[in-house]
């Protein structure tokens, strides 16, 4: 019936990568990001998890796709990634000036949700967890990549924060070029310098 | 009648406390932080503003009393600025991690209430600029002491966000210690080095 009404034949690409999507968001609700299988959001939507992978790559894919937000973490983390080691503190500041913190960027909304409430705090914690070991690969000359990162990312989710979700005046009103030369520099001490003292493992 | 259940007279020092809590909780959620003066909190109390002052010192010291802040804000910000410069990063990151950061600190239900409601944003974004003010005045030797400031409680909102109102693990899961001594060092490069960027006036 559905099919017939929006005038798409099941078989459809676009019914299919829609169903995918009402699958991930009611699993992982139900489970949080890091008990949710692909194996079990294919079956909630009835198609082969292959198909899944076909259409969002990896979970985190998804899991941005279900939650609206309009860019692939992994291939984000990739192009932060791409270019001089020396920039990249600058490269990721940016990012999350401009991306994590636009104007209604779905990313702010899941900060919100999860400020308030448990099972959002939950999975975005877990999704987190995840970027973070994804980040840490492409760090491959210093130790503790994961740790270094889960600093740059608490510090940058906080100017966001500030900035963003509740409106400080004193991080919202200065131009973006202006935070940006600011904190670049500590981002890129936080995943590069020897300097950073970290955790006996 | 309230008088008589509760054993107290009219005049009662610890009545008249309350009500003043009372008064400023209302006139804080009707008028935000920065608009709720003491004498409208006086006038809703029916006291004289003088007997607020002298109850709660400062309008920050009663916005804390009435959000059950265990702490005064300006005492707070005093003892961080006393002790050697030098050290004002590592006074500044240690009473953000376990103060701010400790379990059920009303700090962070302020944080948590802040991401999602209107009211509460606004009147904890009122109230931390008004605490950068003070901050920024212990700080006699920097240029722009006041973004110096804001990009320091930027970060370190980030990182009790991150481990505490969140829990991301990488960020939960290392001592204090541990993050104190990362973190540190970053502090006080934003309060103090000439190297920061700050924008033109």
């Amino acid at each position: 019936m559905t099919a017939r009404r929006t005038g798409r034949r099941p078989g459809d690409p676009e019914i299919t990568r829609r169903s995918i999507l009402a699958a991930a968001r009611a699993v992982f609700g139900r489970n949080g990001y890091e008990r949710a299988t692909m194996r079990a959001i294919g079956a909630e939507a009835g198609v082969d998890p292959g198909l899944i992978h076909h259409y969002f790559g990896t979970k985190q894919g998804l899991f941005a796709a279900a939650h609206e937000i309009p860019f692939d973490p992994s291939q984000a983390i990739r192009a932060i990634a791409s270019g001089p080691e020396s920039e990249l503190g600058e490269r990721l500041t940016r990012f999350y000036l401009t991306v994590v913190g636009a104007p209604d960027s779905p990313a702010l909304s899941m900060i919100r949700a999860a400020a308030s409430n448990e099972t959002a705090s939950q999975m975005l914690s877990e999704f987190i967890e995840d970027l973070l070991l994804t980040h840490a690969a492409s760090l491959t000359s210093a130790a503790n990549p994961r740790l270094r990162f889960a600093l740059a990312a608490g510090h940058l989710i906080g100017i966001v924060f500030a900035r963003n979700v509740i409106g400080v005046r004193d991080l919202a009103e200065p131009d973006l070029e202006v935070l940006v030369a600011a904190i670049a520099p500590t981002i890129q001490h936080y995943l590069t310098s020897p300097q950073v003292v970290v955790a006996a493992p």
